[in-house]
């Protein structure tokens, strides 16, 4: 297959992770890309993700800048911790790749502004994982807003737990406990929602946040559970930020809390429109919800709530794969789109902007 | 009984309404207080209401400063349109008398500032319906949340519908169209449910405020439902403030939006805590939280939400009749008390600090 893209992944470990759970099974079944090389850590990591998964003779490489050079690889995939992402992709992108890269795209907006400069530069494709574009569940919403079945939006009000940052906390993800990290509240699970929600609805015009640091220390645990000490975080706990629709001026929140609802309530979005409502709820773990699918219940008029009916993602290789596919032309008729690094640093500048705001007490526009 | 006290009501209309489904129903229970006269638009107005509720042989007067002059008076009771507040209740403080306001205490801050300051140079007691104090859902909540069973404070998000200000308007309440009148979303059904909040959880160390008027211009319908026209609003119909609480700094949002809701969400507010999590549900019309009482429910732990059972308001004169109570020092120490024109007036300047932020784009102090 002549058309086929061959893969340089970057972060497939022979653990079960994001990577294997989403991305692998996806390039796994596909004849439009073929995983031609793996990075890890050490060389014998990457070995030994190529035979968990029966990748057969894939090249393998301990750094970067060698798997950039590699005339095998069309595209270099990088899903590892966020702060690694900025100095896995800049040699990739020196080297003229083309690009994907997980949300956030880096640690900041200086970081972010760099790597879209350099793909710039480069004329190289870019693809970013902000994969809840791709959710059966917000493209039904986005459909249902353009349709104007809601009418003029008047109030879209978002909120959601984020699961990390809680009392309690793994202690595999402590990297993101300094807000250096870029790998927090914010920039995950409240970024990737608020990226959803502006891609239903447009952008906002502006910003005013407050945020919040009320758990500066937090217990962590290993992976079966069991206590291994304390540990300091600078990174925010709660947001919550409030602005208004370029489109029409609708009032917008989103509410982000840490760690999981108590009460069912993981994820809870409702947009009110002058002629009907939409609601989005998503169960436990829901506030992620570019991995979790909510539920979408249509009020239009006067009628009562109805569920909306679509097909389900079956599994986390879904939304990734609807990117992997679109990125390959195929899946465009039917709302799948890539999602560029010029569409990350949108979001990096918005993430940035409630930053300035939380900080200055001002509201901040970020377009 | 040398203790009860003569009330000289402003506002007691022979049509139902609120001053009758309210105060009084209690009044007429209660050996508290005495209606002894009635100031109406006309003494032809006030000498039915008088007839119709079989108020016996009570003073009828058409002005306020002839009611203040009463002898046969203690206590006077504002209860009409909010723009009409402070032209009545003043000659009722300059006559030294004591004074209850319904709820806005006035049009703005600077009118409940001069009321206030009258009545402190006078000495006189005062009370302003902010009712939503005397709810046994929001007294259940406030003696959870001071029970320690939530922890930490962390997040508090509250949703609610205002029944005005949808597309669709009643026009016995076009009087609070224009922003001036300050009879409004905010003022009204945002303004008891914040007063709920922060009687709740405490005050906040600053807003930052939103504010839309998406809905310029409404269709009026008259009180059979028949359109009579259109009319301009100046006031807004869509509120979204976020802050952070003087007590441990939780995270604040209020949501308010015009109309009724078409998902049965008119109103939600989730306090969520490091150790508990309390939700407070209202049905329809439950937006406007001063008369109708939320659903309390708590999660402690890991637990499972449950139902708070505990006394039901069983009409719209047991909160007002409560804060009545308070007033004749009943009912103390069920925790009930006197909501006074220096709390109205803590609410005015949260109002102002509002309309300030939303109008400058920055975080606004009101304490």
């Amino acid at each position: 297959m002549p058309d086929q893209k061959r893969i340089g992944f970057i972060g497939l470990s022979a653990q079960s992770s994001w990577a294997s759970t989403s991305h692998l099974l996806y390039l796994q079944k596909t004849s439009l890309y073929k995983i031609t090389a793996l990075q890890n850590s050490s060389k014998t990591s990457a070995e030994a993700a190529a035979t968990k998964y029966s990748l057969g003779n894939v090249a393998t490489f301990d750094n970067p800048t060698e798997l950039a050079s590699s005339s095998d690889v069309d595209i270099i995939a990088v899903s590892v911790k966020v702060p690694e992402h900025y100095k896995l992709a800049k040699p990739a992108l020196e080297a003229g790749k083309d690009v994907f890269v997980e949300w956030p795209l880096a640690r900041n907006l200086a970081e972010a502004e760099e790597l879209v400069q350099l793909a710039r530069e480069k004329g190289v494709r870019t693809m970013v994982g902000l994969q809840a574009r791709q959710s059966p569940s917000i493209l039904k919403a986005k459909e249902i807003v353009q349709s104007g079945k809601l009418g003029k939006i008047l109030t879209s009000t978002m909120f959601g737990h984020g699961a990390i940052f809680g009392p309690v906390m793994n202690d595999a993800f402590s990297y993101g406990l300094p807000i250096e990290a870029g790998a927090n509240l914010l920039s995950i699970p409240f970024g990737h929602a608020v990226d959803a929600l502006c891609y239903v609805l447009g952008e906002l015009k502006d910003v005013s946040a407050t945020l919040a640091n009320l758990l500066p220390e937090l217990d962590l645990i290993d992976k079966d559970g069991k206590p291994v000490g304390k540990a300091k975080k600078t990174a925010h706990d709660q947001i919550n930020i409030t602005g208004q629709l370029v489109n029409g001026g609708g009032l917008v929140n989103v509410t982000y809390a840490g760690g999981l609802s108590r009460t069912n309530r993981d994820f809870v979005w409702e947009i009110i429109g002058t002629e009907g409502t939409l609601i989005l709820e998503g169960g436990r773990m829901g506030g992620h919800v570019q991995m979790y699918q909510p539920t979408v219940k249509l009020a239009e008029g006067q009628k009562e709530l109805e569920t909306v009916e679509f097909e389900k993602a079956a599994d986390f290789s879904y939304n990734v794969g609807k990117a992997w596919d679109a990125w390959a032309e195929v899946g465009l008729d039917k709302g799948h789109a890539v999602t560029t690094f010029e569409d990350a640093l949108v979001r990096h500048k918005m993430i940035d902007a409630i930053y300035r705001s939380a900080e200055k007490g001002t509201k901040e526009s970020y377009l």
